[in-house]
């Protein structure tokens, strides 16, 4: 077997081949009619949920942040499965509505919010997470216009962080959220104005693999959400814990222990203040609920050597999955968990091979010096970890080969 | 005066504001109809043509490389000023015709062309720069099929690379090309097909601002492609001798000098070995021609202060200008040359601002800790050196926020 990094354990080998959703990739090429795809099998986001309904607290509501994949089938879906979506653009609001996600269970944050978009959300009815000041007199000032009562929550940066996070969100300098030791005044605004006031959002960072650091930022919010039910004197009917749950990625990555944070969630949420008893919570999730999910497919177009190394042409890249390249938001480039589709679980060649992407340009790789089976031309690269932040955060239009082709299974 | 980094000489201030091809930034806006949006001044692109015709053999052709930028009005004005075009994939190969290039003016690079593309290059009557051994035999089976004579030519891996360049792409082990020793043999099978056979492509590396290093490539190219006439007995009648041409993004870059590469040009073009008598060269550029002509304008949606920093939050950010963020193919993040529009040239502020973009994630950062004028609401942030590897090359749908607008002044 082969050092292809942390395959998620949902896809396993049929006579040698992948399957997804039970389905083999070559029946699932077949059915999206071409290579280049992102297969996701919902199956894996059901399994995810389930897991985690069963460790967390009843009271604690989930929400899918629509940021990790955005994919209409998908949000469809998303919508009988979790409590709440959370969006962060008038674009994601509109594909949360038109996935039938019921307005009073969607919540927008997103530190550039324009008139439109405050118009359009206080229209429809969501919570709206201010991040500013100004942005809180733009929502009312609209609102006022609108004769519309806003649904007003506050985005609070919070003075400490998600520690080990792969990108933080929290604790110094953000262009996050209002700071703390600002927000105890605009809460009176707010509630001055006459909104409904709907409580706080607190998003301390991303993709972190240490339960106990997650565990210390849900405290530490639930400390400082408190502590401003005290400062204001004003109840919290909403606290968004924000979420930070990440996915194994590299070689050596271990999943997540959502046990240890349910359990101290449950442990946390039974020793509320009183001023907090009567609050509804909420996490966020997007890469964590999603990401696992996906595989992304593409064809084996051409294997060359050059000086002695072997190269796999794929009819891929990172038009479609820029993570995978190393070049999104990543210092060092290691291989996303990877497999031959088609040669699912066979031996190991001799010699590493470089898989790359169709671009005409070295930034294209896909995976470095893998050790994998042999690949020929014609065999099918499944790039795991695919779910989130592959299709919709990816330049699609990159040398004009178009994007690739996404469906359910 | 403000350390905005290099901003090219051709945008100067008309009372205090940018002027963009003889017109105000807000007189751009307004015929674009919002912001974000990308301005591309053809009048810049035109000045650059000019002088480098000024500095170049008469006998160098200019092909304008598709990838950097194409849009179609863009592609339809360039197709005026340069002799040909290069194409890296279906797509810009079918942009290029319908911006009514004459296929015999194009030519197709790129390591995974896959038949579909193959065919369409040979049916347009395209060159087709063959990058394996296996390409170059489905090349010459599709072409059968179709009984066309394809017009092929190799491009060769070649054993220098362009020494200091952003991205190299010769010199080692690459998926671009053919290793150098490789190539007499692919050229008398090609040869032996009955194809046109139409000669070279190397291609070194990008974004070189060290006239030394591409003229030292240039007269490794020109060696090798002797050698290559040499060894295989055949006629070069054409050879592209690549690009790698750069521009100057960060404070301290000073532009290439372009004519000292005009000048060892003429003088390597005057002394070619026989073989090389009756062959005609090209250079391909994209960034250098197009990258200092675009301007991304956006408007300032919100100023906060976050533990005394200063965060000055766009309408724009890292889904149109990916590069800016320095997310891509980056590994030191530093900010491109940046200026407030409307404050074109005014004084300093005392302290630093950072730029960022609207989208949810602290990967959105246009500009960190930047020396400008005191911002606020409602101004217009300038990001020059945007009309290469902007718009194309950034994921537009990520957050859902949609594309900028793209026009022509």
């Amino acid at each position: 077997m082969t050092n292809l990094g942390p395959i998620p354990p949902d896809f396993v080998s049929r006579d040698g081949e992948l399957c997804i959703g039970g389905k083999t990739a070559s029946h699932v090429v077949a059915e999206a009619g071409r290579t280049p795809l992102f297969a996701y099998d919902m199956a894996v986001v059901e399994r995810r949920l389930r897991e985690l309904r069963a460790v967390m607290p009843q009271r604690l509501a989930i929400h899918y942040a629509l940021k990790a994949n955005p994919f209409a089938p998908l949000l469809r879906h998303m919508r009988g499965l979790v409590d709440g979506f959370d969006v962060a653009s008038g674009g994601e609001l509109a594909a949360a509505l038109n996935a039938g996600m019921d307005a009073a269970c969607i919540s927008f944050a997103g530190p550039g919010k324009d008139d439109a978009e405050l118009a359009a959300a206080i229209e429809a009815g969501v919570t709206i997470n201010l991040e500013s000041h100004n942005e809180a007199r733009r929502a009312i000032a609209i609102a006022g216009k609108l004769a519309i009562r806003p649904r007003l929550a506050v985005r609070v940066n919070p003075a400490f962080d998600l520690r080990g996070s792969g990108m933080k969100m929290g604790g110094g300098a953000r262009q996050f959220g209002v700071d703390a030791p600002l927000v105890p005044a605009l809460v009176q605004e707010i509630i001055g104005s006459g909104a409904e006031w709907r409580g706080y959002h607190v998003y301390a960072g991303s993709q972190s693999l240490d339960a106990a650091a997650i565990v210390d930022a849900q405290s530490a919010t639930l400390d400082m959400v408190a502590g401003l039910a005290e400062a204001t004197k004003a109840p919290v009917p909403h606290c968004n814990l924000g979420g930070g749950f990440g996915i194994p990625y590299f070689s050596g990555d271990a999943s997540l222990n959502i046990a240890t944070i349910g359990a101290a969630l449950r442990r946390q949420l039974s020793q509320l203040n009183n001023a907090l008893r009567d609050t509804s919570f909420a996490i966020e999730l997007g890469r964590w609920l999603v990401g696992e999910a996906g595989v992304y497919l593409t064809r084996v177009i051409d294997v060359k050597s050059s000086h002695g190394e072997t190269f796999v042409i794929t009819d891929g890249g990172l038009h479609h999955q820029l993570a995978a390249s190393g070049n999104f938001g990543t210092v060092v480039k290691r291989n996303y968990p990877l497999a031959i589709a088609n040669k699912f679980g066979a031996a190991t060649a001799s010699d590493p091979q470089h898989i790359v992407g169709r671009l005409c340009t070295p930034l294209d790789r896909l995976a470095h010096k893998a050790m994998l089976p042999l690949v020929a031309v014609g065999d099918l690269v499944a790039v795991f970890c695919a779910g989130a932040y592959g299709a919709t955060a990816s330049p699609e239009n990159f040398l004009g080969h178009g994007p690739a082709v996404e469906l359910l299974v």
